[in-house]
């Protein structure tokens, strides 16, 4: 391959989760082992405890010992955390927050990575019309520490004697600096332009964010920057989604735009993400765990095979592995396998552990001998 | 007619604006008469000046005369404002934020309401499928006066010597009672249902409008109210928009929410809106001033027309008399005729003039005695 840095050997720690995660993370697992029994990257996996999972075992959602696992590794593959039976747990303690999103701010993971990828055959399964929807591919990239989620919260009583409440929205120059940089590196490696969201006509903190903007993107000749109101931006996904290539913008919009972004495209299933500090990061697919259906080999794994696939490309430096894993993934939904959540009429029906299969055949004897761009 | 206070005489405010506002409100203007004319409602129109118009003839874009004529009026139809002649001026004394920004100021209009709604007619213009739009009738509640874009603005220097930027979420308790009470007087009146979006799982403002919703909700036994997260709400308006009824929300949610939803149906070009403060209103197309088509007797009258049917039923106390516009406008797309925004293959093109005749000729001859339910 033609990957010079790619070769490992890469320190994978793999945190399966809860509900349907031990079966996604293990045919993603399995996809990575054919890429490296086809090609002779490296990978070591080391597997740890998380969510639910972790406080069963050893009664706190995020054991340190995980998290020593992880300043060891070179990224982590998650599959989900939560479930009913965890539910009843104060907050803090509970999967989601104390070992979700304390992970993340623990490696300060400040940037969430989430694609809107159009697959040809699942275009029935989008609420847009098919000339809308067709071609998207657009890269959204919210950033994820700072803004209304950790700024000062507080009651307060008026001058006039009246009850109020205050939320603080609050951006450093370093938490805007480097996720616009990520940003410009991304439509870089694109197609070359870089949205950055906000709404610049009420809020100081956006125009504080198109001013570092201004200055980053002098490091970036090649990008063209340009500039959308969060509520402009919200019709413009429905309206013509492929003007885009990649969104920047701040947490709370992000919040708001990536989960309408990520329904767009019907595939919702398949969407993977990834949320970075530099080149390190964690990839997990952007559904949850699915308690319902935990257990009983019908999962979808393409998200987690496509996360992996993100992993490829951002932390272990092999953009053309990941496209390999998109493109045995393109193959398989081509050839009508699916997994129940995206069964249609004249499709086949597969298990969570036969969608791995396939994938990993793909790889093993089909795509990859097929001339890929390698 | 039935309506007990439906009687005037009504004292109504036009403000044409600029741009295409003269030609629009001059339509809506005309249908007002037409159900004048059939139902003997009086209205006395007064005219005054707005926007650029009004710095034209006056020097400022609100001028005094106007703000007293207001006073002095059950409610206000305005066209558009703004236009590039005015657009080098400081942004204060703009036609949009000295003009349109100051008279919801002045009379402090606390609550934006826009209604979601679907004309089989103009199905092929949604970017949405046709199983998904059909039927959609949302009316969505915007708080107007807090939130992030009236609450401190301010550049600070951190502890550690870093720029950073700040600003803040502010809701007091009258300014989220009165809309939250607004939101269920409009559920009881419509499906019975109340959907307040929020972020309750990070914003401490959240939580608070929540406390003040389970109040207010004692008064209206009849009304459902539920909750949702803004980013799942992002995802259901394009996913299942058939399940909302009424959604109230604060300024900021509100400002994305609504434009989302404006384009979901695709009829954009006929959208009204309101702006409420009680019963006291200011009634407006969402759309703009479009210069480039002014003066050509081009423009689409229709949401100026459903603006002056939504004064009918929120300022007036004429509910049926607006839904007899409303029932106008159906009946006119039925019989084909579009204007130039809004014209498809096998429709009649009408002028700007020729949509208001006909929509007031519906009134005096034709709905008007089909046995609406008057
Ligand atoms: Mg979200
Ligand atoms: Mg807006």
């Amino acid at each position: 391959m033609s990957g010079r840095n790619c070769k490992g050997p890469f320190k994978i720690l793999v945190l399966p989760g809860d509900g349907i995660g031990p079966e996604i993370t293990r045919e993603a697992v399995k996809v990575l082992k054919a890429l490296s029994e086809k090609s002779g990257i490296t990978f070591n996996f080391q597997h740890g405890l998380i969510g639910g999972a972790a406080i069963d075992e050893v009664g706190v959602p995020l054991p340190a010992e995980t998290v020593e696992l992880g300043k060891k590794s070179d990224a982590i593959l998650l599959g989900a955390v939560g479930g009913p039976k965890w539910d009843n747990l104060p907050p803090e303690i509970r999967p989601e927050l104390g070992g979700l999103l304390k992970i993340r701010k623990v490696f300060d993971l400040y940037a969430n990575l989430r694609p809107v990828m159009f697959f040809p055959e699942l275009k029935n399964a989008s609420p847009l019309k098919p000339d809308i929807i067709e071609g998207v591919d657009i890269l959204m990239v919210r950033e994820l520490t700072g803004g209304l989620y950790f700024g000062e919260k507080k009651r307060i009583t008026t001058e006039q004697g009246e009850q109020a409440v205050i939320d603080t929205l609050i951006y450093t120059e370093k938490e805007v600096e480097r996720v616009v940089r990520l940003g410009f590196e991304l439509a870089q490696k694109r197609g070359g332009k870089l949205t950055l969201v906000d709404k610049a006509n009420v809020l100081e903190s956006s125009r504080f964010w198109r001013e570092v903007a201004e200055e980053v993107k002098k490091d970036y000749p090649e990008v063209t920057l340009s500039y959308m109101y969060v509520d402009n931006c919200a019709m413009q996904l429905i309206r013509n989604p492929r003007q885009f290539d990649v969104i920047v913008t701040e947490n709370m919009f992000g919040d708001i735009l990536t989960d309408e972004g990520s329904v767009l495209a019907g595939s919702i299933g398949l969407l993977p993400s990834a949320s970075l500090n530099g080149k390190f990061g964690l990839y997990e697919p952007i559904h949850g765990s699915a308690p319902d259906i935990a257990g009983q080999n019908k999962a979808n794994p393409l998200a987690t095979i496509l996360s992996a696939g993100m992993m490829l490309r951002y932390s272990l430096d092999c953009p053309e592995e990941a496209l390999l894993i998109e493109k045995a993934v393109k193959a398989v939904l081509q050839k009508g396998y699916r997994t129940g959540d995206i069964l249609e009429p004249g499709t086949t029906l597969v298990t969570c552990e036969e969608m791995g299969d396939l994938v990993a055949e793909e790889i093993l004897g089909g795509v990859y001998d097929e001339g890929l761009p390698l």
